[in-house]
């Protein structure tokens, strides 16, 4: 896992831990480098999931869309609402976190 | 285009002209059997950009991407924020409605 990555974890632990303890049902971040999980409350076969499906296949596909659409525009958040919960997914520049609420 | 979509635009033009005055850009309906434009209040070059990309292919591989995640789940609502604009896509079973703001 990425140096950064890990102290930019380590450092929001807190914060990770209050947030999620009140309406998330949890998170994944990923590695967008390496597409690893990074860090995450779910089982490892969930989060890998979530990480292959969200944070890769995904994330990459939007963001080609909104710059067929106007090459100027950029992707910035995207939330996936589905009948049981909703995906909301920040990708940054080094890893794409995602949260289940 | 499908006479039961035609319906339904007609019948809720009001609603639409006081909704879109306010805070969106413009929107899009599309028939989802033809993929063809419904109802606009753009161009219709920009139009069936958005159709195409948003209403078309992003729309089924989300939908993808969620029933892979969990076979039981049922995409309802997606929200792609970019750096411009926000596209509300809300995919319904006869039709797909994009909404900018």
């Amino acid at each position: 896992m990425n140096r950064v990555l890990e102290d930019v974890i380590h450092r929001h632990a807190a914060n990770t831990d209050r947030i999620t303890a009140e309406n998330t049902l949890g998170y994944v971040v990923s590695d967008n480098t390496t597409g690893n999980v990074a860090a995450t409350s779910f089982d490892n076969t969930s989060a890998q999931g979530i990480v292959k499906h969200m944070n890769g296949i995904l994330v990459g596909i939007v963001q080609s869309a909104v710059r067929d659409l106007d090459p100027t525009n950029k992707l910035c958040y995207l939330r996936v609402q589905t009948r049981k919960f909703e995906y909301l997914v920040a990708p940054e520049e080094l890893f794409t976190i995602t949260v289940l609420q």
